[in-house]
């Protein structure tokens, strides 16, 4: 069978049996694999176990799930058809199988952990980020399988804690070169820019999150009685996190530009060209007007420029009605996206020399390190870049857009850096699929476009060994 | 029979009968009658009800349960003994049977509603605020009843909402007068400044509640995708609250001191002779250090100056592990405590105006008042205040303590304006009681004592007349 003959094949195989591929994911996302809350540990496993078995039944081959000190990795392979077998490329598929909570819970529309299509699009947590993702990678391959046979090898590295930085997965690989050992890394942890745009993404921001806790009297006191004596712990808490950025948006740490790398004009052109404009983030976000660091663009603030976000804050009495309390201990939950070339440990340095020069003796501070990722930069015209953005021609019939993006995907620098694998990063999931927000959906025509996609990049991937 | 028989046969009474009424006090402390969330209003309801119950088994007549737009007030009338009942004068009983939330539950050694007595301290939400005091009220008149029989008319006001300001009370004096008519109203919802030191509270300062939203996308965005290009609602939270303060404590709010009225030297002196010192504010609290207002002393800051405290801050993921999440809004619980002469109107539209100057258009803002209340202030040399020091001193031997406090009790600044009635403000709690925060406690023989006293100040009320 020919080349154009076998994609064909695998992708009629593909449109006629995509109802079942969206049952299968439905299945997955049914299993509430929170990561980020150790209550639901169980359902961790339950999803990797669904996942062993449902590998092999697709014929992997050496399906395992690894424990590590924390959410267990799975890990397999699937050998080219036996004609290829020895002299084809392996390609090691990337997901996390883990999700975010569905906190607030309440604006959910649909239940959290129950699919729901509604007008072409599934909603559930997880549904694009990134279960949806994962399951568009297996019907490609058991479409082809089923026609006229694989022309990679594949390889699988599934993990459970991407949702928390992946805190175990640099050790896994390691201890494990030989499971992760491959040409390529297909990644499809990142998003596209719109439905019409096919997106490689060849920059990411690395991620450090820390919790702040100021505590001041031993427990909580009667504001009427203690107020004006004792200090509030939330009051310092705004002042410390208050003078982290200037009037101009920029993070005061001193030292937290040093090691970032400026962009080229030719990057700065290429960013501009992207739909990500002003009214693309007016739009999506639904904010009244944007704001960030001063002289550069929103895309450019985005994708390649570091940030300092509060993810969240708690101190004293937040339900109901006024209770007049000085609260004893007050929180923020702090994290900093990073670009090359900084450092999360000298970054990580900086914020706790901040807040130290900051704080009175009339509180005390402690500051948690959660998580931190690397920040990763592949180049344009890389050998998996190029097959992958021919890939997606085929099927939009459009050249794809390259893009720096400014999540954070941590296994695409330590894979380049320890198993010296190259990542490819795309994805299908779209601007408006509100990920780690309540209604996370998937657009599954979009998805369908997508594994059409996975099909030609199969196919092409060997041509650019 | 003469007067100090009278008192030693009401005492001796009540020394016999003081178990019952404690038990009687346990019964009451079992109704979790929490006003600042509506899911309790039945057991609002149920506290009333319990109260008028005791009342009428006390032979008090007229006794109500009055509805408001709010929580009911629980009114009644037990008259002087019959050979008094045309010259002795009126005292009104104020109390709130209202109690604050338990939380955060799971730092209570015994269960909030269900009193334990550990160490001759008795352990519930409420049993320093203020249901003990409400019922060390009510047993001395049984005992006066059951010996000598009353010198005074007493007539009752018990409220039901105390806890979220009172916002039905003013009104409901304005529209019975009748009901609370009275040469002078005992209220014993203020503290001892300790176990051997019997307080008069003799100015209180005001309180004024509101809750601050600043919300900007429309939903919780993904911090890497969006963070830089979209303002944090978070971070603007931050930085107005953190304004609010200057580095040496003080109000930021324009005008805000205008209209404090400043303390006389001899009243500076009168306060610097409490026991209220550093080392009080330090142990009692449990803050590492103290702070506040630069120029005045801790007792200072606590009685005569207004002050500006966060009571909860509230964004984002505040769960367990790290949510990489944008907010889209993010709220404060700001409350005033204020001093004569300032208005609770003028410093609302000063707050208001503060953050209008310093929201950003990136994000939007809303301002919802709580509560409010006047701040108040009573003459030393008052007939209640004489009265109510003798009957302090016949007890504790020691001349009572005349004290500035913190809290509020608007009910006293109505009585006065609108019915003509003045107030003395007493109570039986001691600075570690926990009132508002888990373990809350009253010493059972301190509250013992505060019965001994109202004994006598029932039979030395009518020589102030």
């Amino acid at each position: 069978m020919d080349r154009p003959t076998a994609v064909n094949s695998a992708i009629r195989h593909l449109h006629s049996h995509r109802d079942q591929y969206l049952s299968d994911l439905k299945e997955l996302l049914r299993i509430p694999s929170i990561s980020t809350d150790p209550r639901h540990d169980n359902d961790i496993r339950s999803a990797a176990e669904w996942l062993q078995t449902y590998l092999r039944a697709m014929n992997a081959q050496n399906v395992e799930i690894l424990d590590t000190p924390g959410k267990p990795v799975v890990t397999g392979d699937i050998p080219a058809a036996p004609d290829h077998v020895e002299t084809a490329p392996t390609i090691l598929l990337y997901a996390h199988y883990d999700v975010q909570p569905p906190d607030p819970v309440d604006l959910w529309e649909s239940e959290p952990f129950e699919p729901t299509l509604r007008d072409n699009k599934l909603y559930a947590r997880g549904s694009s980020d990134m279960k949806g993702q994962l399951m568009a990678m297996l019907g490609p391959i058991r479409s082809i399988q089923a026609t006229s046979g694989l022309p990679v090898n594949i390889r699988i590295l599934f993990e459970g804690e991407e949702e928390v930085g992946s805190p175990n997965l640099l050790p896994f690989i390691q201890a494990h070169p030989d499971l992760v050992a491959a040409d390529l890394c297909l990644n499809p942890d990142t998003g596209m820019l719109g439905a019409a745009m096919p997106t490689i993404t060849y920059a990411l921001r690395g991620l450090a999150y820390y919790e702040l806790w100021i505590t001041g009297p031993a427990t909580d006191l009667h504001s009427g009685i203690y107020g004006g004596a004792v200090h509030n712990p939330a009051q310092v808490l705004t002042e410390v996190v208050a003078a982290m950025h200037d009037v101009d948006g920029r993070v005061t740490l001193p030292g937290f530009y040093d090691n970032v790398r400026p962009m080229t004009d030719e990057e700065r052109t290429q960013l501009a060209r992207l739909p990500l404009t002003r009214e693309h983030y007016l739009n999506s976000s639904g904010a009244p007007e944007l704001f960030g660091e001063a002289g550069f663009t929103p895309v450019e603030r985005v994708g390649a420029r570091p940030t300092l976000e509060i993810n969240g804050l708690y101190s004293g009495y937040i339900g109901e009605g006024s209770k007049t309390v000085l609260p004893s201990k007050a929180m923020a939950k702090i994290s900093m996206r990073l670009v090359p070339d900084q450092d999360h440990r000298e970054t990580e340095r900086q914020l706790r020399k901040f807040i130290e020069d900051r704080i009175p003796d009339s509180v005390r501070f402690d500051l948690k390190k959660m998580t931190s990722g690397p920040p990763f930069l592949s180049p344009l015209d890389s050998a998996g870049n190029q097959a992958l953005a021919e890939a997606l021609q085929a099927v939009w019939g459009a050249e794809p857009a390259f893009k720096r993006e400014g999540g954070s995907v941590p296994v695409a620098t330590y894979l380049q850096e320890v198993a010296g694998v190259p990542s490819v990063l795309t994805g299908f999931g779209l601007p408006d699929d509100a990920l780690h927000a309540p209604n996370e959906k998937v657009d599954v025509p979009t998805l369908y476009n997508g594994m059409d996609a996975l099909v030609h990049f199969f196919f092409t991937v060997p041509d650019y060994r």
